[in-house]
C-alpha cells in the first residue's frame, strides 16, 4: 500500500517502450473520479531543470494548485532536451488528461533517466493504454512504485495513519531513490497522497517543511539532479486533520522514503548518521553535518571502517560555520574519540566493532550553543564508481 | 634545482624518526647566512588550522614579515593536538633558531601527515643534527623536496628565471602534493625562494595572487586541509625586479608545482582541464568550473572515459551562478557535444578517442557574458578509495 492507500486514489503502470529491456517504465497516480484535488510540489533548485519539472511547475501555478493525476516515466530524464522535450512532457500530460476527461493543466509529470537524450514521443500512444487500466488498491500502487525504479533494487513505499476530525486519515507515498544515490539515472522522485482535506497553500507549506527535514538531509554525492520532484495530492475524502498532525504524518512518510533510498544507495556498504550538536545555530549544525556527510575522505574512511576522526574535525573546520577546535568533541557510536579538539583515550576495540557495522553513528559537539542537526550519509566504495563510471 | 636555485639559500634534509619506516621526514630551507629576509605566507582557511599554521602565522606577524628559515616535517600533521602541539611546533622553530643563531620568530614551520596524533617531541634533538648539515646547491634542494613527500610518488620542484634590473633573477620552489590529492596525509605544502629584492608586503600580495590562480584552481576532492601552507622568502641578492615580472615568475612556479601535484594525484588515472567561458563574470566562471571539476559524477564519468555531458550541464545548473540552459554548450577536446542546451550531432569516435586519453579537456560556454575560468581536476577511481579508506 502506498499511493493508493489514501481513499480516492487509483494507480496504473506498464511498459511503453522507453526502457530498452521492456521493463515497466510508465506509472500513473490519479484521483479515482478523475477530478482535480488540492496539490503541491517541491522541485529541484537546479537551473538546468528538466522539461517535466518546467511543465509541472507551470501546471501547478496555472491550475492554482489543483491536480487530477501525476504521470511518471523512467528510462529517460527528458532533461537538456530543449523545446522538443517540453513538447513531449506536455504531450504525456495531454494523453493522461484525455483519458481522464481532465484539463491538461491538472496533470503533473515526473521523469527520470539519462540526461540529454531526446524523449521518444512514439511511446505516447502506448501511454494511453496504461492509463486506461488504472485501478484502486494495493496491487496497482505497488506496480506504480515498481515502474518508476531505475537503478533502485527495491521499490520504496510508505504509509502513515493519523487521526482526523472524522476518523482515521491516511498519508501514503512512493519514491524512486536514484536521487543523490546512483544519479546517472538522474533524480529523486516521490509522489504522496492523502485523503485529508487541506488547501493547496497548506499542502505546499507542510510539504516544503517535510522535504527540508527529510529528503534534504540525505547526502550521497551532493549532486542536485535536474529532475528532483516531490508531489502531494489531497483527496479530502477523510475530512480535515489538524495541520500539525497532517504535517507530522507527511514528514514521517518522507522520512521513511528517504531512509529507504539511503539504504538502497547503490555501491554503498554502510549508512552513517552524522549528528551535530552544540552549534551556534540549527543552520550551522545542519551545514556542518552536511559538510562531514559529503566529504569524500570521511566517506572513504567509512568504507574502510576506519575511525579517523581527524577528517571529521577538518571538515567541521572548513564548513563555513562558527567553530573552535578546542571546544569540539567527536564520538563514534557513543564512544568519545576526540575531546577538547584532541585525541581522547577510548576503547579502541569497541570503536572498531561499531565501525564494522552497517550503520555508523558520528556525533560531533561543537561546544558553542544549542544548535542541532543531522544528515544521513553513505560510504564511498568501489561500487559507486562501478555504477557511475559509464552510462552504457 | 628548486628552493636552493635562488642565490642566498641553503637546504637540508634527514630522517629524525617521525616516519616509522625511517624515511627522510625533516627538511630545512634557510638563508645562507642565517639572517632574516622578507617573507610572506598564505595559509589554509580551515578553522581547525594545525599547530604549525598557527605558529607560522604568529611568527610572520610578530617578525613583521621576515624569516631566516622554514622547517618542514612529514609523517605527522601536528593538527588537533592542542597546546602540546603548539608547544612542539615552537620547539622545532627553537631548535632551528639556535642552530642558525636566529630569533625564534624568524623561523617558520610546516608539517604534514596524520591529524590528531600527538607529535613525537623526542625527535627535536635529531632535528638539530639535520639543520647543522645544511648546504647550498642542487643536491640539498632535491633532498629537501624528497623529505617532505608523504604519499607523493615523485618530488615536485620548479625554477623560473626572470630578468631583473641588475641581471637575471631566480624564483624556485618545492611542494608536496598530498593536498587535495591523497589527503589522508593531510596537506599541500610549498616553499618558494627568490633572490629578487622585494618587501614583505609586495611578496604577500603577489603570493596571494599566484596561489589564487594556481593552487586554488586545482580540485581533487574538495577537502581543505588543516595544514595547507605556501611560503615565499626573498633574499634580495639579485636586486629589484619589476613587481609584475616577479609576480608572473612566482605564478609560473606555483602553476608548475600545482600541475605536478595533479599529475601525481594518487588513484587518479586522468587529468581534466575544465574551462568555462561566456559566464556573467570571471567569478561565476570559476565557481562553475569548480562545481564541474568537483562533481563525483563527472569524476566517475572521466574514470570511465564516458562523454556524458548531461552531468556537466546538471552541475553548471546547480553551481549557484547565472545560467540559462538554452544558451549553454559543452565540448570535449574541442568537439561540441551539446549546443543550445541540447545534444549536438558530433563525431562519436573522435570524442571517444579524446576521452580515452590521459588528459581530457571539458569546455563549457554559458553564452551570457565574457567571464572565463579554468580548474584542473582528476578522475575518481578505485585507486583513490584504496588510498584513502584506511590510514593504517
Amino acid at each position: 500500500m502506498s499511493v493508493t492507500a489514501a481513499a480516492g486514489f487509483v494507480a496504473a503502470a506498464g511498459a511503453v517502450g522507453i526502457k530498452a529491456d521492456g521493463a515497466p517504465d510508465l506509472a500513473l497516480v490519479a484521483t479515482a473520479d478523475g477530478r482535480p484535488v488540492p496539490a503541491a510540489g517541491v522541485f529541484t533548485s537546479n537551473l538546468a531543470a528538466a522539461a517535466p519539472v518546467q511543465v509541472s511547475r507551470e501546471h501547478l501555478v496555472r491550475s492554482a494548485g489543483r491536480a487530477a493525476a501525476v504521470v511518471l516515466t523512467s528510462g529517460n530524464a527528458n532533461a537538456a532536451t530543449g523545446e522538443a522535450g517540453v513538447h513531449a512532457a506536455k504531450g504525456l500530460c495531454e494523453v493522461v488528461a484525455r483519458a481522464l476527461g481532465a484539463d491538461v493543466l491538472e496533470v503533473l509529470v515526473c521523469q527520470t533517466g539519462l540526461i540529454g537524450v531526446p524523449f521518444p514521443v512514439g511511446v505516447l500512444d502506448a501511454a494511453a493504454g496504461v492509463v486506461s487500466a488504472r485501478a484502486p488498491g494495493e496491487e496497482a500502487g505497488r506496480a506504480a512504485a515498481e515502474a518508476i525504479m531505475t537503478t533502485d533494487t527495491v521499490r520504496k513505499e510508505a504509509v502513515v495513519q493519523v487521526e482526523g476530525g472524522r476518523g482515521p486519515c491516511v498519508v501514503g507515498g512512493m519514491a524512486k531513490g536514484a536521487a543523490m544515490l546512483a544519479p546517472h539515472m538522474a533524480t529523486m522522485l516521490a509522489v504522496l497522497t492523502t485523503d485529508a482535506e487541506a488547501s493547496p497553500g497548506t499542502l505546499h507549506a507542510l510539504l516544503r517543511d517535510a522535504v527540508d527535514t527529510t529528503f534534504n538531509r540525505v547526502s550521497v554525492d551532493g549532486c542536485t539532479s535536474t529532475n528532483d520532484t516531490v508531489l502531494l495530492l489531497a483527496s479530502g475524502r477523510a475530512g480535515p486533520v489538524p495541520g500539525d498532525r497532517l504535517g507530522a504524518a507527511v514528514g514521517e512518510v518522507c522520512q521513511s522514503l528517504a531512509e529507504q533510498m539511503v539504504a538502497d544507495a547503490e555501491g554503498a556498504t554502510k549508512v552513517a548518521r552524522v549528528v551535530v550538536t552544540g552549534a551556534a545555530s540549527d543552520a550551522d549544525a545542519h551545514a556542518a553535518a552536511r559538510k562531514v556527510a559529503g566529504s569524500l575522505l570521511v566517506k572513504c574512511s567509512l568504507n574502510g571502517a576506519d575511525p579517523y576522526w581527524g577528517r571529521v574535525v577538518s571538515e567541521l573546520g572548513s564548513a563555513g560555520v562558527a567553530f573552535e577546535l578546542d571546544r569540539t568533541s567527536v564520538s563514534y557510536g557513543g564512544i568519545e574519540v576526540c575531546a577538547g579538539g584532541v585525541a581522547a583515550p577510548h576503547d579502541v576495540r569497541a570503536v572498531a566493532a561499531h565501525m564494522a557495522g552497517k550503520v555508523v553513528e558520528i556525533a560531533c559537539d561543537l561546544g558553542l550553543g544549542s544548535g542541532e542537526g543531522a544528515v544521513l550519509a553513505t560510504d564511498l566504495g568501489h561500487g559507486y564508481i562501478d555504477e557511475n563510471r559509464t552510462t552504457s
